[in-house]
């Protein structure tokens, strides 16, 4: 018998013991009455202590799986039924893990573990996917808060598309990203990731393909995921997705679905060219395949004007687009929108009514208040240089040590992405860091196949202070020198190099 | 050619037309080149004018999907694949329907209508699913939010399982309802309709059976069809769920859930005897199926103590418990949670993570100090006796017509379920009253197979004033009455009656 034990795992080994043998009973694997190997032969082939082995037995006798029967050592439990008749029944543990749909089970809960990781006392975090709490515009909110008092309208039920008004000044702001659409168009929902549940939810079924680009965002991956889709990462250069491994992918796998973040990317910070885009959308229409464009970085453009979406250049509604306020204003409201053809959006309301009917009332009127007080644009305009300026502190920072870590400067967004030297492993890397007091959010979640992100890592440089900024990619700078001298250069050093 | 047409469906029959072609086109059944029915045959053959015809034929015209070829007549559109060289290629329209996840088209959009029939104008509505707006408690709300200044903490994020203080206060809320619970058990969602989401999510795939008791909550039988699983109705008595039957199909369909509302269920009113529950509890033990126990109402009982929860009656881990403040407070705020064991909650954890994230943060400060007040037993305590009065009230205005509607009184809860005469038709029904001015929920959207709700109706007697509510049911009354003497009663009359 063999199980898999990870030392790195912080859950002690003699847990991990149980849980693996729980699995295998729950699941059937071990069979009623199923001897366990004795303690010290389970010890020496797992390289554990006695002691180890024992209290794993103990876990598991305790949760009445398993029992000591004399001469024979640890069994599994025969798992009488019940009896129904009067007398008291055997009641046995709910065998939650084969319950689970399969689907669920594939996606990994990796963001908690960092979100966990982040919230850690004081650790300075760049893994943060959000702006400065400090530019939040509190006093503005609490000034529309004073000439609207909540009332009950604030507290009832409200459109499952959204608050109406709100819809209108929705689709006001999209005029300024040269993209022209009426409030019955626009939908309002749980932040733009719960678009991109929808439209997994609308599109994809178990062996459909999903295409991404390759990197990604996390909860996009996930979320594909969580259907039993297929996802095919495409690569990408500093145009963004590349167009003629597309192509090739798109005739072999027949996409439900395409989803690009062109303006900013996440994690890598490239804005998909023009040229780019247009060839992206006569692939689509090419092969009848709808886009799924999220958009939640377009106005964080420091040097040039705002980008156009795909949206914008789709004349035949292929593109369903998606953004959010969570980054130019704040994430905890969870505000995001739709904007989709009618046989699209039919679908998302539907979604809306059977999964959390519609976005809290109280924050749709406030948001849409601070809308119309014309608010949006002028406070862009105040976070903006704020955000060039740490995007610039950062570059120069990690410049300092001269082919240590290498990047492109993004002309927008909240993200570095960079390359470490081959010989620094990403887990000791990240476990150091969080040592020192600082996390970062390593590259491998980014990617459908987590290895293929080993090298890389993406830093938020618009969470935290200047100050904190500078001082975590100092410890960062450390901990990748201290553990690149420790590991002698890999032969990988003169191999292939990823795109991005 | 056969079209189903829908004279009752507002839709012009000309539009209906088209999308019945459309579709067909779309999905391919109609080919390339397959020529359409000439104009006076289609019109002879749906009973309509030629001139409906005409404009069907136009509509998809001006989609690209058929065109007029000399000699014979409207053939479907061949679909030259566009050119790939440089000459401008020519699009047709995204074929969207054969892309939709045959799960969610399985779902029907039902509650919109409602809603939206609901919405127009000064429509007394006695088919919300909410309490009285008015009483809201509006000054204890802006009294908090003087107290608490909207600041940063207010807009950002917070851990996704729910803000923690607030876990704490719901555990200890759930105190009254005789369940001792820990912040650590409790999560916050999205309403409780968040939670029967994530069970469908975690638990279904399609094929899968889950048991509901018939009739049971609408979104519920949505969700749960939306995942493709197998929907098996167990009638209901005055105790509640009927364990007989349920064990018959306990050990025929092995069903992954038991969706139940114990307490002043949905729509019948009905609470489950105390023997009732540990009966259910005890096939849950004995099949190994876990408990979905869905408590909306259970704080709105009139006449007797709180009811215990079946959360409360299970030592043995096997029930998942949800609720929500949207009955006792206020729905637009969307805050329920979930109580559930361990294994279960991580994946809860991880699909909010991969769709909306956390519950908006403001809220759940907000509802926090709220409960730590001490405001919401108070408030129970004052709406109480005006719903119980509202109650007594339908009951009076009903009874005033000997034998036209039957129903049980309920001790709690927000619903009188009714049973209306044989001879009067459901459709008809819906839409004198809507033309009268008042709406109520048809029987027929809270049954697995709708067909079954054909002759009962749910009433809501919490939203409206008095005077509204009096007003509205003694128009229901008079369209009853109208109906059943234009309809002759069928033989159905003398057959056998749904239990309820």
């Amino acid at each position: 018998m063999r199980l898999e034990i990870n030392r790195e795992d912080p859950m002690p080994v003699y847990l991990q013991m149980a849980n693996r043998i729980k699995e295998q009973i729950l699941s059937g694997i071990l069979p009623e009455g199923f001897v366990l190997p004795p303690e010290r032969k389970m010890a020496d082939d797992h390289h554990v202590s006695r002691t180890t082995v024992i209290k794993a037995y103990e876990e598991l006798k305790a949760l009445g799986l398993v029992m000591s029967r004399v001469g024979q050592g640890t069994v599994v439990t025969e798992r009488k039924l019940p009896a129904t008749n009067g007398s008291e029944p055997l009641i046995f543990p709910m065998s939650w893990y084969p319950l689970f749909d399969k689907k669920i089970t594939n996606v990994s809960d990796t963001v908690s573990e960092i979100m966990y990781i982040g919230n850690q006392g004081n650790m300075i975090s760049l893994a943060a996917g959000i702006g400065d709490p400090s530019l939040y515009p509190v006093d503005e909110l609490r000034e529309i808060q004073n000439e609207l008092p909540i009332d009950s309208d604030h507290l009832n039920l409200c459109p499952v598309e959204g608050y109406y008004p709100l819809r209108k000044s929705i689709a006001q702001l999209m005029g300024s990203r040269n993209l022209s659409v009426t409030a019955k168009e626009t939908m309002i929902v749980t932040g733009s990731m719960q678009g991109i549940d929808f439209a997994a939810r609308t599109f994809l079924s178990p062996g459909d393909a999903v295409i991404v680009e390759e990197p990604t965002f996390l909860q996009a991956i996930q979320c594909f995921r969580a259907t039993g889709a297929r996802i095919i990462g495409i690569p990408m250069d500093e145009e963004g997705i590349r167009l003629d491994i597309l192509e090739a992918q798109l005739a072999r796998y027949k996409p439900k679905l395409i989803y690009t973040i062109p303006n900013f990317h996440n994690p890598t910070g490239v804005s998909m060219s023009m040229e780019r885009r247009m060839g992206l959308l006569k692939l689509a229409y090419h092969f009848q395949v709808p886009i799924l464009e999220d958009d939640p970085y377009g106005d964080i453009a420091f040097d040039q004007e705002k980008l156009t979406p795909l949206k914008a250049l789709d004349p035949y509604g292929y593109v369903i687009y998606l953004s959010t306020l969570s980054k130019v204003l704040f994430p905890g409201l969870r505000i995001g929108w739709v904007v989709a053809p009618e046989p699209v959006m039919k679908k998302f309301v539907l979604l809306k009514q059977i999964t959390d009917l519609h976005v809290n009332t109280d924050s749709q009127i406030l948001i849409n208040r601070y809308l119309r007080k014309g608010l949006y644009e002028p406070h862009l305009k105040k976070i903006l240089p704020i955000y060039k300026k740490k995007r610039d502190v950062a570059i120069k920072v990690l410049n300092e040590e001269k082919g240590l870590v290498h990047f492109e400067p993004p002309e927008g967004g909240f993200y570095l992405w960079c390359r470490i030297p081959y010989s620094v492993p990403q887990k000791k890397l990240l476990a150091l860091c969080a040592d020192q007091g600082m996390i970062y959010t390593p590259g491998t979640v980014f990617f459908p196949q987590e290895s293929d992100g080993e090298h890389w890592l993406r830093l938020n440089y618009t969470y935290e202070t200047i100050e904190r900024l500078t001082e975590g990619l100092n410890l960062l700078i450390k901990a990748i020198k201290k553990l690149s001298v420790q590991n002698e250069p890999s032969d990988k050093e003169t191999g292939v190099r990823p795109i991005v």
